[in-house]
C-alpha cells in the first residue's frame, strides 16, 4: 500500500491532530498503557522496582522529540542552533515532570548529500549543550533518508522529588490556580525558539512543593496547551492582563505563538499559601517570574462573566495542516 | 547553511560510513562516553545505582532504530509488516546484549498526505508485536514531515544475567571461537527481513554462560559485521563450509546479504567445553542451530594458509552510498 494519497479525504491532514491521537490510542489498545505510565504526558514514567523496606528509588522518565528539515528549521538556521534546539526541546519535557536528565540517544536520518560541515556544526552544538546540561550521548543510529533530514533524540531522565513523585499533566481540579514561568510569545520571530533555557531547576523545585499539583511545558501556545492541564468538568479562566508577555508581543501572540518552553502549572493553595509560595520562588529564582494567570472553574462558568479570556476563538500550533 | 550540497565532495556520501562514525566521535568528544556505556554497541548500557550491600539491580539498556520510507520499506511492503519490523529490529539489539525489553517510545515524522488506513495497519502491526513481546508503548511524538515518512522507535530494556552483566561486542580475544545462531542469507529476497524472530531467549541464555564473551546481532552481513566483534590485533578466520545458509542462498549471499538478525558470538572454551555448551544449547533450543564457524587468530595469520575465507573482497551493506 502506498502510504501517501493525493486525495485529501482519508489522509491525516483531513483527520487533524486531536482525532488522529484518539485513533492511535484505539489502534494501540492494550499495547499502550494510560498516562503517566504511558502516552499523553510530557514524558512517560516508568515506575522503579522498589526494594522492600527502602526509600523508593527514582522513577525513570522517557521522552522523544525530533527536529526535521523544512519543519523545525531551514537553511537560515545555523546548524549549531539546530543541535542545541533538539536537546533543549527534550530537556524541557523532563523539566515539565520535575525530573533530572540522565542520558540521550540520537537517531539521524540523512540524505547522502548532507554536507559534512553542516553535520559537524550540528554535532558540536549538540555536544556543547550535552556537556552544559550534564547529559551524555550514549548511543544512536545513522540511516540513509534520500531527500530528508530528521534528527530524533530520545532523552532518559529520572524523578527527583521524594517518593519518586513525577508532576504530570493530570493533577488539577476546580479551584486550583493556573500559573506560568517567564514570559510568553514571539519565540519564533525573535529566534528564542532555538536558544531558550529549559526550566529544569524550576521544574525540580516545583516537584518538591506540595502546592504544585500539575505541570507541563508550553510548546504549542498557552491557548491550546492549557486544555491539556484542564481536568474533566473544568474550564480554565485566564485573565489577559495577568499574562506575562515578552517585549513587542501582543496578547494574541502570547496565547498562540507557540514554542515558549515555559512551564505551566496548577497550584492548590489558599491565597495566603500562594503568596508564600511565590515569595519562596522569588528567593529561589530572582530573575524568572512565576505568575498566577488564572484559575480552573467549573465547566459551566462563563469566561466573559468573570472578565476572563474567551479561548474558543484562539488556537495554538496545529500539526498536519 | 543549506544542509545539502549537490557537489559530492564535502558530503557524507563522499566520506563513507566508517569515516563518518569516526568524525562523529571526534565532534562529540567528552559528550559521548565510550562503549558499552556509550556509542559503538548494539545498545547503550546505563549502569544501575547500586544499593549498598545488595545484589546489583539490572543495568538499563537503550537502543534506537528507524524505518524510513524509500529505504527500509516501500509501497510493496504491507504496513503491518513495517510496524512489526520496526519493533523487531530494536528487539534484536536488546537480544544482542542478553537483555530483556521493558518499554518503547515511538517518534513518527509524517507527511500530511499519509493515508489513515496505512497508518492504522502500521500501528496495529506494531501493537500486536508489542503485546506478543511484552513491550508496552509508553510514549511518543507526532511531527509533520512533508514528503517523508520516518518512524523511529527507542527501546528500553534491562540486563538479565547475574551482576547486571551485559554481553557487549568487546570481549573477544585471539583463540576464541566464532559462532552464529540460525542460518544466514537471503533475508531481503525472501521477505524474512520483516518477519524474523529476534533472538531474545537465546541472547538471555548466552548472557548466563561464562563461555560467551562477546555478542552482537547481524544486520549488515556477516562479512562486514564480524569486524565489530574482532579485537585489536586479531583477524577472524571463517570457514565457508561451516557457515549455515538458508535454502537457495550461496556463500556470498550468506556473507553479504544483510538483515539476518541472527546472533554472532565469541566463545572462550576448550573443544570439550564447547561441545558441552553446544549440547546444552540443543536441549534449550532444539529448533535453532548454534554453529561454530571460525576462530579469532592473530592479525598476522593468513586466511588462505588456514583454508579460511578472504573477507577483504567481501562487503556488507554500506550506508550513504
Amino acid at each position: 500500500m502506498n502510504p501517501f494519497s493525493d486525495h485529501p479525504a482519508g489522509t491525516i491532514a483531513a483527520l487533524g491532530e486531536q482525532k488522529l491521537l484518539a485513533r492511535i490510542r484505539r489502534w494501540l489498545g492494550s499495547a499502550a498503557p494510560a498516562s503517566p505510565a504511558g502516552m499523553g504526558d510530557d514524558c512517560a514514567v516508568l515506575p522503579p522496582r522498589r526494594a522492600r523496606g527502602r526509600a523508593a528509588p527514582p522513577a525513570a522518565l522517557v521522552t522523544v522529540d525530533p527536529v526535521i528539515y523544512g519543519e523545525h528549521f531551514d537553511a537560515a538556521v545555523p546548524p549549531r542552533a539546530v543541535g542545541r534546539k533538539l536537546l533543549r526541546r527534550n530537556l524541557s519535557d523532563i523539566a515539565a515532570m520535575g525530573g533530572r536528565p540522565r542520558a540521550a540517544v540520537l537517531a539521524l536520518a540523512l540524505d547522502p548529500r548532507t554536507r559534512i560541515d553542516w553535520l559537524e556544526a550540528f554535532y558540536r552544538g549538540l555536544a556543547a549543550d550535552a556537556r552544559a546540561f550534564g547529559v551524555p550521548l550514549v548511543g544512536g543510529d545513522l540511516a540513509t533518508h534520500r531527500g530528508g533530514l530528521v534528527a530524533t533524540l530520545t532523552l532518559l531522565g529520572e524523578t527527583t522529588a521524594p517518593e519518586g513523585r513525577a508532576l504530570t499533566r493530570r493533577g488539577a481540579r476546580v479551584g486550583d490556580w493556573i500559573a506560568v514561568t517567564g514570559r510568553l510569545g514571539g519565540s519564533l520571530a525573535s529566534g528564542r525558539h532555538h536558544s531558550f533555557t529549559p526550566r529544569l531547576d524550576e521544574g525540580r523545585w516545583l516537584a518538591r512543593r506540595p502546592e504544585a499539583v500539575a505541570l507541563m511545558d508550553l510548546s504549542d501556545g498557552l491557548a491550546k496547551d492549557v486544555h491539556a492541564l484542564t481536568p474533566a468538568g473544568a474550564r480554565p479562566l485566564l485573565f489577559g492582563e495577568l499574562i506575562p508577555r515578552h517585549a513587542r508581543v501582543d496578547l494574541r501572540g502570547a496565547l498562540t505563538d507557540g514554542e515558549d518552553y515555559e512551564l505551566l502549572l496548577a497550584l492548590r493553595a489558599t491565597p495566603a499559601q500562594a503568596q508564600k509560595l511565590l515569595a519562596a520562588w522569588r528567593r529561589a529564582f530572582p530573575r524568572l517570574p512565576l505568575t498566577v494567570i488564572g484559575q480552573f472553574a467549573p465547566a459551566a462558568a462563563s469566561p466573559s462573566a468573570h472578565g476572563a479570556l474567551d479561548l474558543s476563538a484562539l488556537h495554538g500550533f496545529e500539526h498536519f495542516q
